[in-house]
């Protein structure tokens, strides 16, 4: 085990979802911090040679797969590390509850909620690169980590901007705070030409090297809605008090605009490990890699309101956080299958936003009104919220194909 | 008497120059703060109207003009409000060494020097306007507020800036700083044109109204190189960590770049109070009164190095800096006189710069070495560098008056 006779100040970790781009840009600050990190679980889904190499890498005490399937891979690829290997749901969340400093919740969708939970119920601070954990359960969330006195550190790289510039000691001095995004690649589009945008024109975001889905969310600007709902969980900010500007450069990431004039912001070059190595290291600030950045040479920032007109999916966000928990969570779930219909060419690029309406309405006229209680409460919400996007699909998905067939 | 039975949170405050341009931006900080401040002592060089005027409406205990002459023009204006009178330097030192929590040291000039050093020595934390203090003899004062364990708060918005962002919990965290620079009136200017340049562009800023001396420095970019030798002695950075960056919109006053990759920055609109309220208020930010800065109305903040060939003062600076504590002393004392000859017609703008560069040659071969320390070293070296700077503009208007005979 390489991990014993640590020095007494070193940190130990665990990080749920290591094999993907966040759990990547975490391994290269950790290993960057020498001594300073311990890894105690790294996990993925399923693919268990990635895990075994992070996990070696690393020095991981113990390595967990989602999915029982990769068990057997998982083992072998970690013969005689002395690593523990375990596989499935209920070992992930064992894992997750083990006692550590910090725990990177980087698992994506619905499936981080639970282990994400229990590693703040076990006590451990949380570098939170999770969103649905604050948009589909948002106040149980806060008030678990509330209750168990662990800090949630905003991964994200316009919440951690936020979160750097913040003074938390007085909420009162903030008039309000600014999230900035790029505009995606159809900042300058025509409502036409963005009517016939394709999966391919809506993945090519300028600026960040990201996943389709969360592409299209760019796109879309669904994503900063879906940020500015986080920062109002996050930051315990008033609707109002959360701005979105258009920054096409994406070096400014968040501003905090306070009651004596003076506003205080965050830049970085675009690059994960920056707003990972704020959470790793906080409190403390020490030398991590990291693309460096040159004002000088950018020359040009530039800032500009949103166009609520061709991006309709701020607003909608914004309605859904007035009305409450229940809404944040639909809002979200409708919105991973509206996307997925749009790159399946189900439905065109302008009937997201409305898919995702259509969902949020049914939802209301269901009865649904409550924020989830419980984990079980927001992964039901999370499946209602599916279905009745798809449902909203396959109703536009047939008047298409009528309107093809008349 | 206003002041008694105070809250006890009360801040007590001095303020050395009080009817200046920081002085009234500092009184409508005061008067927006009601009860949190009450104000000790009020100083002027000569007005004593204002002064009165000033020292009524703060509701301050005591009022002091430097010039003995104007005292019977302040004992009249202050006729049956309470408020102590006096003038003179003795009874403006014993003031500035009444204990107060607060000073703002907001005189002009190397006359700053006394009355600032003798708040510090009293235990007052300081609000520092006055650039003498650090330029003239940094090492000096940052020795004396170390000594009495009181804080330096920059009221410079670019000093102000960096104090805002920095942490100053571990100062290996800091890669750099990078204190802004308007430009001023000839950034875009070519050297002939600059070569013919008249008081009258030379005073005209572009974001900010001062006065003429300090428009010229602005102009000169000398102003950005004094400001440098301060952000070394108040931040303790060496010279090559401390970078000036021309951004024409005055937005974004100051930056740190930490070892991180983050680079947290401070802007406001310009407007003094904003610095102002930050120091008055700290450790605390509360409301204060300001113009309020809209970034999508800004649209656009550019940033370019500066051209040292066009503004080789900064050079002049760094060159003085690394050259220690007599340099910086010499460089600013000469500044002032070559400015004055340039406002007063007798040199042309393009010999500023050689007319300082002349006299701190001419320090050195007389053989000053070593940085003040005392306020008498240092008042001696100002003198010496007065004189200097004359004799170097007397032999180049010689020179003019000699070319334009033959």
């Amino acid at each position: 085990m390489v991990n014993e006779d640590l020095p007494p100040t070193t940190k130990r970790i665990s990080i749920l979802g290591a094999t993907g781009s966040i759990g990547k840009s975490a391994s290269d600050v950790i290993l960057a911090g020498g001594e300073a990190f311990s890894v105690e679980v790294v996990t993925a889904d399923r693919n268990a040679v990635a895990l075994a190499e992070t996990a070696r890498a690393l020095g991981a005490n113990c390595a967990v797969v989602a999915d029982p399937a990769a068990e057997p891979a998982l083992a072998e690829a970690l013969a005689g590390s002395g690593i523990e290997a375990s596989a499935g749901r209920e070992a992930l969340i064992e894992a997750a509850a083990r006692p550590v400093d910090i725990t990177l919740a980087a698992i994506v969708g619905a499936a981080g909620l639970a282990p994400t939970l229990a590693a703040i119920e076990a006590g451990s601070d949380i570098a939170l690169a999770n969103k649905e954990c604050l948009v589909s359960a948002g106040a149980l969330f806060v008030a678990a980590a509330e209750k168990a006195g662990v800090k949630l550190l905003p991964v994200d790289s316009e919440h951690n901007a936020i979160f750097q510039v913040l003074d938390s000691r007085d909420p009162n001095s903030v008039e309000k705070i600014v999230l900035t995004a790029s505009g995606g690649p159809f900042r300058t589009w025509s409502l036409e030409d963005m009517a016939r945008a394709t999966p391919k024109d809506a993945v090519a975001h300028p600026n960040w090297s990201m996943g389709q889905k969360i592409s299209v969310d760019s796109s879309t600007l669904l994503n900063k809605g879906l940020e500015v709902i986080e920062a109002h969980y996050l930051f315990d900010l008033a609707p109002d008090q959360i701005e979105v500007l258009v920054h096409p450069q994406s070096i400014v990431h968040g501003l905090v605009a306070y009651r004596d004039g003076s506003v205080l912001a965050q830049m970085s070059a675009p690059d994960m490990r920056v707003p990972i190595a704020n959470c790793l290291w906080w409190p403390e600030r020490k030398s991590a890699p990291h693309k460096s950045l040159d004002i000088a040479e950018v020359a040009s920032l530039t800032f500009e309101r949103p166009d609520t007109e061709r991006f309709p999916a701020l607003t909608l966000a914004r309605d859904a956080l007035e009305r409450g928990g229940f809404a944040t969570n639909i809002l979200n779930a409708a919105n991973e299958i509206a996307v997925e219909a749009f790159l399946n060419s189900q439905i065109g690029y302008l009937e997201i936003v409305p898919v995702i309406a259509e969902a949020l309405g049914r939802a209301e006229s269901a009865g649904f009104r409550a924020a989830p209680e419980s984990l079980g409460d927001a992964l039901v919400m999370d499946d209602e919220g599916r279905r009745l996007a798809r449902e909203a699909v396959t109703s536009r998905s047939g008047r298409q194909s009528t309107a093809g067939a008349g």
